[in-house]
């Protein structure tokens, strides 16, 4: 890890753990042994992912996987926050983690020899409405990037690392950035290695689904808690929710589908017509790559079906990004106690409970999305839950 | 049967066949008998019924039914017809059969000796607005029939006569009634009686559902094909359909909600909630239980239910009542010679086959209810779809 090692302080990790495996493991692990006397937060996608999915294992599970394995305080990126591309995305975690005091943030990344603030200076500009974003803006983005760079930045935890240091450049540069560099997998990589203790989040799924025998066979890339929680399930994927996004599909009307946040140049016409043609055995995966074009990616399709099957209002993102929120899911003795400190000032409301007038106002969002989660994980998400006390 | 048994024309029902039994072909025997030269012409409930529920058997299914046991034209009662309270369904279906050239209206009754005409310019002004239907205005409806008529007009049929005795006086008497005498059960008994060979609708489909083993054994009730189409299938109920409800609920906003057709009184708030709350393995008949006030009866519920679903809008149902047209389901020679008599000066509206404009026009709501239909029945309900011909 470089960077400035002895600024003590509280550190920032921005996770999905979908599932908690060895890699995060060690990700926080180098933390706590880079800046023993420092809090850890990790701000945690909730049960619907910014890439466009849900969770596999809900919210409560992973926050308790991330708190078992280092973390001192796990907050719930609301899933309005979640929806949104890559760049918003960074932002809206980084204005949370900063709000309760964050002051360095830790990522993995290919390349952890970046220098990614600078990065970020040179390509502050290079960045467009990401709702108008396609290949070829992708394309030209990358080419932006190199040209002011001197060479391209195109691997998967690379490009996020360059979102958050944007982000935070935009937002003043309040936090250090602490690349880390990722071992022995690659992002996309999805099979197992043998003899290899990391493997991807990816590859730990599509084994775990699709080789049901196996599943014992993943046992050296998780922690045992983490593998046990994923036997024990419920393990979710689109192949759970497929049914209820194509019957939203159906139900709605145009001008309906056109007020789905990340609904864009008339993107519901060919989503409407080709869900009503889509043979009743068609998949999900199949269906995004029916719907797919030269100017929506897999994951930009992907993260519109979260918004579509949540119901997800462009006014309702507005609403959000003009009032964000933090949601306490847990903390240990020293997640608490930087609580204690950070309560007084900290500039957004801290939510720990959610109430019967919270599900109707700041957190109705959250709720629906709960509910709808619930409807194949069996548990309540939200009312009556509180953090976990580690 | 009563009335004017000599003048000649085209006679009209108003059907649901769900699913096509013997108390079906009696009716269309007697109509044969009593006017061997005349058209018969049913307008049937599509694929979601105005008691609130989905048909058991699909449109096109029912429809042949009807065609190879006596009817001679079948069309389909467009679904947002069918989303309406018994005043405004009755009127919407003898409109749709007047256009078509019917003079004679035959129905079922638990007293085919009443005068339902009479009846009718009697209680012409004791009906109200149905979207204030409760409980009590039912009541206070019993009330004011029997004062104007002399005793009450409470069993379902006699009810249903009324409503199309109603519907005719405010349209200026276009048809005459014949009232036919239900026998051998009532409508809402749900047992077969042994050695009888007629049975309900509701209690074959009872029988059908919960006990397997004996399907055969509903042989003496329906005609074999009917039968066969039954054991063929697939038998939809709202078991099928009650996941999507509810997601629907819990996916909706209550400004969303508040748009459905039929949502009065504040219900969507009472829906929303008891939804929320509702244990995962609820059933729909246990969810109406609870939705259940004073002031809605369970069918009001369920149409609402029907309305939820297919995402019916209150805008949808004021085009439709504006704009009302004829959607051919199949005919027979007779069928077809009337049709070609009526074509050249029909008032409404006639489609035989649905195109690509169509499903985006009027027939929207249909085509909408089709594709939802289509999840669990399998079958492209409108599409390239075009009227049996016998």
């Amino acid at each position: 890890m470089q960077g400035e090692m002895s600024m003590s302080g509280v550190v920032g990790v921005v996770a999905e753990y979908n599932p908690f495996h060895n890699g995060h493991l060690y990700q926080l692990q180098q933390i706590r042994h880079s800046f023993p006397d420092d809090v850890i937060i990790v701000a945690m996608s909730g049960n619907f992912l910014q890439r466009g999915e849900p969770a596999c294992l809900d919210k409560w599970t992973r926050a308790r996987q991330s708190l078992i394995n280092g973390a001192d305080l796990v907050i719930e990126l609301p899933v309005l926050a979640c929806v949104q591309p890559a760049d918003r995305f960074a932002e809206g975690a980084i204005s949370l983690l900063v709000a309760l005091g964050v002051n360095k943030l830790v990522f993995g990344a290919e390349h952890s020899t970046y220098d990614f603030k600078d990065f970020a200076r040179k390509v502050a500009q290079v960045h467009g409405e990401f709702h108008k974003y396609n290949e070829s803006y992708a394309q030209s983005f990358q080419k932006a990037v190199t040209q002011a760079i001197g060479h391209p930045v195109d691997q998967p935890n690379d490009l996020l690392g360059l979102a958050y240091a944007k982000a935070n450049y935009r937002l003043g540069e309040p936090v250090a950035l602490y690349p880390i560099q990722r071992i022995e997998t690659s992002y996309h990589d999805q099979s197992l290695h043998q003899g290899k203790n990391i493997a991807s989040a990816s590859a730990i799924r599509k084994n775990f689904l699709e080789v049901p025998a196996s599943q014992q066979q993943l046992a050296p890339y998780l922690p045992q808690s983490s593998l046990d929680d994923l036997l024990a399930g419920p393990f979710l994927s689109w192949t759970d929710f497929w049914p209820l996004l194509r019957y939203q599909i159906l139900s709605s009307g145009l001008s309906e589908l056109r007020q789905v946040y990340g609904m864009t140049e008339g993107i519901e016409y060919r989503i409407q017509d080709l869900t009503q043609r889509s043979p009743i055995n068609l998949k999900f995966d199949e269906w995004v790559k029916e719907v797919k074009t030269k100017r929506f990616t897999y994951t930009h399709l992907s993260r519109l079906a979260v918004a579509i099957l949540l119901n997800i209002s462009k006014e309702e993102v507005n609403a959000y990004n003009q009032h964000p929120y933090i949601r306490l899911l847990g903390f240990d003795l020293h997640g608490q106690k930087q609580l204690s400190r950070i309560k007084k000032n900290c500039s957004l409301p801290i939510y720990s409970r959610i109430s019967q007038e919270d599900k109707k106002g700041q957190l109705a969002v959250d709720y629906r999305a709960g509910k709808i989660y619930q409807l194949f994980n069996g548990r309540e998400q939200d009312l009556k839950r509180a953090p976990i006390v580690l």
